[in-house]
């Protein structure tokens, strides 16, 4: 999803004496790998090639040490998501291009996985804490987007960023579920969303006719 | 989502002389009890109040058991989804409404375990198989009601269904999802779609100025 192959062993090579970094680094792998209703420790000890007992020592249960994982995926997804594009409008086609981005085959078991965890929010209020912070983050800097956009002239201005955040935050959840249960093309999801967005919130002469 | 326990209870009251279908009824109920990833034939044979033997006669794995359940969920999801309003403008807030209603209590645990399934899908054809029978039976009726609406009027002609559509179903992918995974209100998510096609979707006189 947001943290590829290259940006793994981009954070072990900087990071490689870190036990601590390299066992989070081993559980993104193993998560990959085995799924997460299916994932132990050992599976990550191995991946990691450390001790099941020095991850005990870092982490303590494996609880813990998944609560930590998706804060340490939540500091990357935001990192991945800091605005590089010079308007609003460009910003707003740069997030949905880096978020419904089609996927590689590596990232692909990650989003699979992280679907997984997401049916395990009901049940674990610290799963269900974290997965809401990274929602949240989506639906801001959507927000923030569109009423920037709107004073910049780009966004029709009776678009409500509130309102409009709100759906395509749905919509980009929706993408990424289909894309796993029914094997929807990421593209063609992406297009969907980038329609709505042209035809229904950017302003007059940008927006397009056809809805 | 679609099963109610009333219907179950139905079910079972009009076809309690059918083992199989028992069985069948006795699987939503232990996946609403166990989620997927835990759920056994055990499980099943429990709630159902037959032996293990029994369901392997009727059902052999419980792979093909929980293929069986799921185009029994297929048909009830479908007779459940059956046009009840006069006009395709009603009959699409009838869709939105019955698909996104405001769950109660016991249908909560059931969409979780149906995330958990969605997770599944990558692993194993007969299940996303399945799985893309709902979402393109769901696409179909919002196409089916969008195409009618402009025929009717009510629907703008600029509208292409079939566009219109796939971001729908999108849309209420996502929704069940974020329920599930970041409990976000049902209510408030299904506010947010409807104000789309109120504002985007419906013709003239009918749409809504304020998007």
């Amino acid at each position: 999803m947001f943290l590829t192959n290259q940006s793994v062993s981009a954070a072990e090579s900087e990071m490689n004496d870190d036990p601590a970094t390299e066992i989070l680094d081993a559980t993104y792998q193993a998560l990959c790998d085995h799924g997460y209703a299916a994932l132990t420790l050992q599976d990550i000890a191995a991946e990691a090639d450390v001790s099941k007992a020095s991850i005990h020592y870092h982490y303590g249960s494996k609880e813990n040490l998944f609560t930590e994982f998706l804060e340490y995926l939540y500091s990357r997804y935001t990192a991945h998501l800091e605005p590089d594009a010079e308007t609003p409008r460009r910003r707003l086609f740069e997030l949905l291009e880096t978020v419904l981005a089609d996927e590689t085959t590596p990232d692909r078991p990650f989003r699979t996985a992280m679907l997984e965890v997401k049916a395990q929010a009901p049940y674990d209020d610290a799963i269900r804490d974290r997965l809401a912070e990274f929602d949240e983050y989506l639906y801001e800097q959507f927000r923030e987007t569109i009423a920037a956009g709107i004073e910049e002239g780009t966004v029709d201005e009776r678009v409500d960023p509130a309102v409009a955040a709100e759906f395509l935050t749905t919509a980009v959840t929706g993408a990424r579920t289909r894309q796993v249960s029914v094997d929807r093309s990421p593209d063609c999801l992406r297009e969907s969303i980038e329609r709505y967005v042209r035809s229904h919130l950017l302003a007059g002469e940008t927006a397009e006719v056809a809805q």
